[in-house]
């Protein structure tokens, strides 16, 4: 059996999006910033595109701005709010320790340009509150950026709440919601959310394509320079047949987003039960506030990376953490973030599912991880350590 | 009769580039960062892509960046140089005056930030020549960026002579070669090419794709933070399909470069032909020294955009000058550059040729063209000045 669990990595492109994409290539190819005909269609798309991101966010088109994906506007997110926080003299970011490296290396280079920056830190259960914001907030404050729903262990922010401390405070709240798009409710307006990032690959969308709702008024520096497309924001030709099917992918999971979550959750919560019965292990996150994908394990005395290979060797595609930080040997600064001890984030499992995935697939996980993790465990001189009791068990 | 003669702006997709991408979309979607096999057959993908855009740039594979499209690949190349120019004292950059917006604008953005730049003048016959160069470039010069081939008038640089002029000199030469890559040989070794930005969709690859070839020993800087992607140094997950179509669809035009040459070359000269028979016209850029299948030709007495409305009413696609511009009502920067005046300026036009064109569609356009041109000028004022000798003919 073939099992692909690494839904949070990137996604398999649905048949709603390869056929809103297909027409793009050979048909509607033109240049949307042309004056003729070929060219006009493509602006049409171009403008059907904005318009079902803006309205599955409760945004209005011109905040939309396309970028190549979520990282670039993570990038653009921070470097405007930035920007606009240094023309009126504030230099103070707030932001937390478990973001995506999108967020985390731009606030270095930030750090760098002379902005201070103030990490929150991640309470046990992965979900940072209202009030750490609240708290760290300074008069010089020109922006929070706190993600909607973390990349490893999937915990959903308190995004409300959050919103309206920055919007008493007047500071410009960003989210990078590229988890969470396409799988949690998002309402701009009632989460007062100023500026947001997502990833059309994260819900069976092409990759190349993200998006960045910047509120009106809010102006938005060039991450790239040159033309004037994306009302001169986003130099470079449109991506058009990724932003249709990106388009596509967003109406298509926001509309199917109920019966998704309730598809997904019970699954995610069998998968939790299963592995954390396994002894010594232990569940990231809180086990209810995380997207309905998304399961993150701590096995003691195992090797995340071995795991990996004895699951693929069995057909089950899972990751350790983050894809984007995988060849690293540095384990994951989210685990370490949420307290988890240097040799137990070593031993991370991140299995992360879309509607794709079935009940069989689940049983299947759950009829070979357990020997797989014992295996393991057999073969590791820490575990040998671990149970003669030279070394003291930590989970 | 419809004929799309604005390949300059964008293209098709080719069949063998489509056909490298549908793959990708369902079947191949892991993430290349991913340690599982289906990660693997994606990062399998992306090698090959990156050996098929070295092997014809005469490059090595980890000379080659990804970028989301040529814009991006040209802001990287010039920060990179910027940078390491900066590093060593040398804070002059040498650039003409017809590069592209994603040249000129970055250029603006590092004037802002401390760095001088020259723009060369354009002759004539548009091509600026490494003796130019070579007088521009003083000791604390750090980069040339001069374009392989004009977007506007089509015209190729002396790029060679440019290449040794840098290479005396101890200086790196970047070219855009957005608009020659896949239309005219490149070969970065015997060009003495340090650093070169290419688009897929000029040469029927998808929209969206751009490589940055950057000699090994020229570190990049990133303008998009993140993840650990491209060696660090392009955040963001690799657009799998689009990659791949944009390397089949380069290896497909190098491979049928001399052929689409020798089939467009006499179109182009044909329309170049008829179009300049039409009284108070004249070419734009050296009639032989141009891409195969850019005609680019001003009408006195007329505005480009009519003309292109009335083209565009027949069933042809064509442009006044580069798309990305294409809302603006400022004339272009690059035929003022040639020393066109304003008034001529405003009544260009560049058809733009592929070998998806053909013969008829040449006749067509040519049967069509002089009718149109006489019609805007019977019913411009400007023209009945000119003709009536109120107003001396520039043309």
């Amino acid at each position: 059996m073939r099992v692909y669990a690494d839904n949070a990595a990137t996604t398999a492109v649905s048949q709603t999006a390869l056929a809103a994409m297909l027409p793009c290539f050979q048909e509607i190819y033109g240049n949307p910033s042309s004056l003729h005909s070929p060219g006009q269609r493509a602006a049409e798309k171009l403008a059907e595109a904005r318009e079902i991101f803006a309205r599955r966010l409760n945004a209005e088109p011109r905040e939309i701005t396309f970028t190549s994906g979520g990282s670039e506007a993570d990038n653009q997110a921070l470097r405007s709010a930035a920007a606009l926080g240094a023309r009126k003299g504030k230099k103070h970011i707030v932001s937390t320790k478990f973001e995506h490296h999108a967020i985390l290396h731009t606030l270095d280079a930030l750090a760098k340009e002379g902005f201070e920056v103030t990490l929150l830190d991640i309470p046990p259960d992965g979900v940072v509150t209202a009030e750490q914001v609240k708290a760290a907030i300074r008069p010089d404050t020109c922006l929070v950026t706190v993600m909607f729903a973390n990349n490893e262990i999937g915990t959903i922010q308190p995004i409300i709440e959050i919103g309206e401390v920055c919007r008493e405070a007047g500071v410009i709240f960003h989210t990078d919601a590229v988890q969470a798009a396409g799988h949690l409710p998002i309402d701009v307006q009632a989460m007062h959310i100023d500026m947001l990032s997502l990833s059309a690959h994260k819900f069976h969308g092409p990759k190349g394509v993200g998006v960045l709702y910047a509120r009106r008024g809010i102006p938005l520096v060039n991450v790239i320079y040159g033309g004037a497309q994306e009302r001169g924001k986003r130099a470079g030709t449109e991506n058009i047949p990724g932003i249709c099917g990106g388009a596509a992918a967003f109406d298509e999971a926001c509309a199917n987003m109920e019966k998704n979550a309730a598809f997904l959750t019970p699954l995610r919560d069998k998968l939790i039960a299963g592995l954390t019965a396994i002894p010594h292990s232990i569940l990231n996150g809180d086990a209810k506030r995380r997207l309905p994908g998304n399961v993150n394990v701590c096995f003691e005395g195992i090797e995340g990376e071995s795991l990996l290979l004895l699951l693929d060797a069995k057909g089950i595609a899972a990751s350790s953490g983050s894809a984007c930080t995988s060849g690293s040997l540095d384990p994951s600064h989210v685990l370490l973030a949420l307290g988890r001890p240097h040799e137990v984030a070593h031993g991370s499992l991140r299995l992360s599912l879309s509607e794709y995935n079935t009940a069989e697939e689940i049983d299947y996980i759950l009829s070979v991880l357990p020997d797989i993790v014992s295996y393991l465990r057999d073969i590791s001189p820490v575990w040998d350590e671990l149970e003669q009791g030279r070394r003291p068990h930590l989970l």
